[in-house]
This record gives structure tokens, sequence and C-alpha cells, in this order.
């Protein structure tokens, strides 16, 4: 997709009824849970660095935000763009951009910062090299799954 | 509180277990349902500008972030303090504080960039001079309710 | 699919990481949530009785229920069945089936009692003739969407 | 109060302008989450049976509806009724009520089954006795906590 060009990964969500709040679009809030879906959905393709409770290393999200550039609103499905714009054994930073299918427009963007963390020892640890090895791979080459 | 001082208003929230995920912290997205909670008690405060579609011009979200500083965990209750640190008739931007009771410490911060929008006419507008007012003085004087 | 040969019409739903609470399970609230996509879709595919606010007649859900036999955990997709085992002027009673790709298996049943509900009267009214036909012909020939 | 005279147990929760639809009354889906969190204040209550990952025996929710007599709107706050009216070492049968407190009425019923589980050998389990007793002490001499 020419929106999406310079996102190597994208993640299809559906839009639900009860994504919408009283103003009859979709709440706020919801645009994270999208970021979130679609930043897992990236560092499970990456086989490599899973947010499951059974490892040692896994991301641990530090900071996070959205622009909202227009409402999203029900019947809908979003596209949503994750891009590693910066990444090494500190830290991640990721920028996102979310795409009404309907609209056929970029409607949201959004970046956060990830952390490496031993799940285990409960405390910040190097974001593994097979990770970065991984993302190094999706960004320079594109997804191939 | 020593830990709000530069804030003029306080919205108390309960934590509930299943605000939290697997990682057996509070989701990150439930921070923005927080700082959305807060935000709207303190509009309702200002008994000026209300988040209710039967209204002309009410507040639109336009941008917002989170930096986690220190996970929570249920059981707990939160305090979100709320500071308008810019307010004009093009926007307000507001700070968000969020403070876990149990480890007394400052949890998450954040932030939002709102407009005026005129909710019938869909479309941007001045935020009105009686809400201006209103901020001016809940941010000079605290917060008398 | 086998499984639901007894439901006319099927809602398939990813599973998202977010769905999980701190048992790594799907919470049992996300069921209800899923039982409701599917029911708005099942009303949409009717094309006569959307969940809209700007029509005049609408359904309104006034009892509803589910069975947990068998955990699902994110990684997976669902199918939501749903049927309208009665249907009449005064209310529709429909029963729901959830079915784990993963497992293969019948992890949830629901059902659900509907009213009619004039959303500009703001009280009960009776389900439309057309709607109940559209019932009826997706009830006796399958969905055909 | 008269309305909860046979609830032994009240759980008070605020409603969030967040819990709201599109059609501006509480999604029917957050009742099921304010049973949760009623249900688990509950056990908790007895200081017996705790819905936490790091113990043995734990409550396992097997069926659960809710009856929507009337509608909640935010702002609002409601306090959960529950009442354990069945326990044996096989099960345990609650009811639950929702009364608005800006309508003064009750605008929901319940009800939940649930078993005993063992998390650790993730199969069925017999109540424990001690939560047995403890659900006898709050049914037949109130809530002193």
């Amino acid at each position: 997709m020419e929106l999406f060009k310079e996102y190597p990964f994208i993640k299809e969500i559906p839009v639900f009824w009860g994504d919408m709040d009283s103003f009859r679009h979709v709440n706020n809030v919801v645009y994270f849970r999208w970021f979130e879906i679609a930043r897992i959905a990236y560092f499970e393709n990456l086989k490599a660095f899973r947010p499951l409770p059974d490892i040692n290393v896994g991301p641990i999200l530090v900071k996070t935000s959205a622009k909202y550039l227009k409402a999203i609103s029900y019947p809908d499905t979003v596209s949503v763009g994750v891009k590693s714009v910066f990444y090494s054994e500190e830290k991640i930073e990721q920028i996102y951009a979310i795409m009404s299918h309907r609209k056929n427009v970029i409607c949201t963007e959004g970046n956060a910062t990830i952390f490496g963390y031993n799940y285990k020892a409960m405390k910040r640890a190097p974001i593994p090299q097979d990770v970065l090895k991984a993302i190094e791979r999706i960004e320079t080459q594109g997804d191939e799954s």
C-alpha cells in the first residue's frame, strides 16, 4: 500500500462497534490497544522476542504516544503500520500509523519506546542480539512472513 | 499530597483486578483510560466544558502520551493529578501524573493536547472564554470543589 | 464447519493478547464482547435491523449468559456461531457457540434475549416484520452473504 | 440499604464516561466487569479464597448471566450486591444485583456459578473447607469488614 510504503510491517485489525464511545467515534484508548496488537504481531513475526511471561528477556513498553488526525468509526477495518526507527541494545524506538480502510487515509500516528526486560530477575536487560538482527532484517528487507 | 503539589486537580480511581494483563501489571492501555477519567472530571469540575454530545463546543483530544516509570498492580488505588500548563482559544495542554497509593510514588506521567470542537457543525472551534476563565481560576487558586 | 452445522451465521474474530487476564486466559468479560460482535454482524447481515442510533427501532439486549467449557488463550482465532431459536414481534432468543480454531472445539456457549426498542420514543416496540422475515430467511436457508 | 437487605456484601463502583457505548448507556459487557469486581472483592473479604495465580486452589467462573432491567449512564455510581445462595465442595452459586445510586433502583440482576480450580495441577478441585466456612459466616452474619 502506497500509504505504508515506509512501514515494513502491517497488521490488519477489524473495528468493532463496541470500540466506539458516546461520541460514536472509536475511543482514544482503543488506538493504544491497536498499537499493542500491532507491536506484539511485529515482535512475534521476528520469532525472537516474545511478549510471554515464560521467557527471560522480553520487551517492556516505557513510553508511547498517539496523534489523532481523523476520527474512525464502525464499521471499518484498520491497518497499523509498524517501523522500528531506532534499535540498539539499549532500546527500540517504533513509529506507528493507522489507516482506515474506509477513509483510505492515515487517521492516527503514534510511537513507542521499548526496553529489554528480564521478567525473571525483574530488571532491565539489554535487548538480545538475535532480536536486533531480526529487526535489522525486517527493517531492511521487509516482512517476508 | 506533597507528590502532587503542582497539580491543582486530583482524581482518585480504584485499580481493578481486570485492569491487569498476562504480566500481572496494569496494562499500558488502562493508563489512557485513567487519563481520560481524570481529564473528564477536571472539565466537569470547571462546570463549563463538558464531554457530552448535547452541547455545541466540547473538548476533543488530539494528542496524548504516557511515560511508564513504575508498574502498578492490583490491589491498589491511584490518584491522577491534572494540570493545564497552557491554555488559549487555540488549545489546552495538560500534564498528568499517576500516583500509586500502595507505592506512594509517581508511577506514570502523561500529557494531552485538547482542541475545542463544535460537535454539531463537526469542525474545530475556539475554546470558549468561560472555559478559559474557569481553567485560569482552578490553575491559580486550586480546586475548591 | 461440522461443529457449527446448526448455526446459520458464523463470525470470525481474532483473539488479542490483551484479551487475556492475569490467569493468562481470555477474561470472562471478553466473551460477551464477542457475543456482541457476532450479534451485531448477524443483524447487519439481515440488512433490516441495525444497532445504530439514527434509526427508530433497533434491538436491545435484555438478558444474556455464558457457559465457559474450555479456556481460550492468545494466540488463537475464534468463530462465533449465532442462531435465533425463537423470534416473534415480542422478542428474539439467540444462542451462541464460540469455537477456538486452535483447539477445534466449542469452548463457550451462550444465549441472549433481544427486544425491539424505539430509540427515539425511548420505549419498547414490536420487532418489525421485515426483520422477522429476514431472520426467517437466514434461519431456514442459511447465510448467503 | 433497603434494596440490598438480602445481600450480605456490597461493592461500590464508580461509573466512567468510557463505560458507555454509542447508545450513551453503559455497554452490556461492562456489567460483567462489575460482577467480576464485586465477586473478587467478596472472595478477598473472605480472606480465604483469592483469585491470584500464586495460590493452589482458587475460584473459576463456569457460568454467568445478566438481566438488564434499566439502563445506567454516566455520571453515576453503582453498588453491586453479592450473595452466595448455594455453596458446597462442588460449587458456589452467587446472585448479583446492581443498583444505580442516581436512579436508586436495581438496574441489573445476575448470577454466577463458581468451581474450585487447582491452578498448579490445572484441574478442578473441591472448594476448600475454610472457604466454605468463611462464606457461611458472611452469609449468616453479614460482612463485618
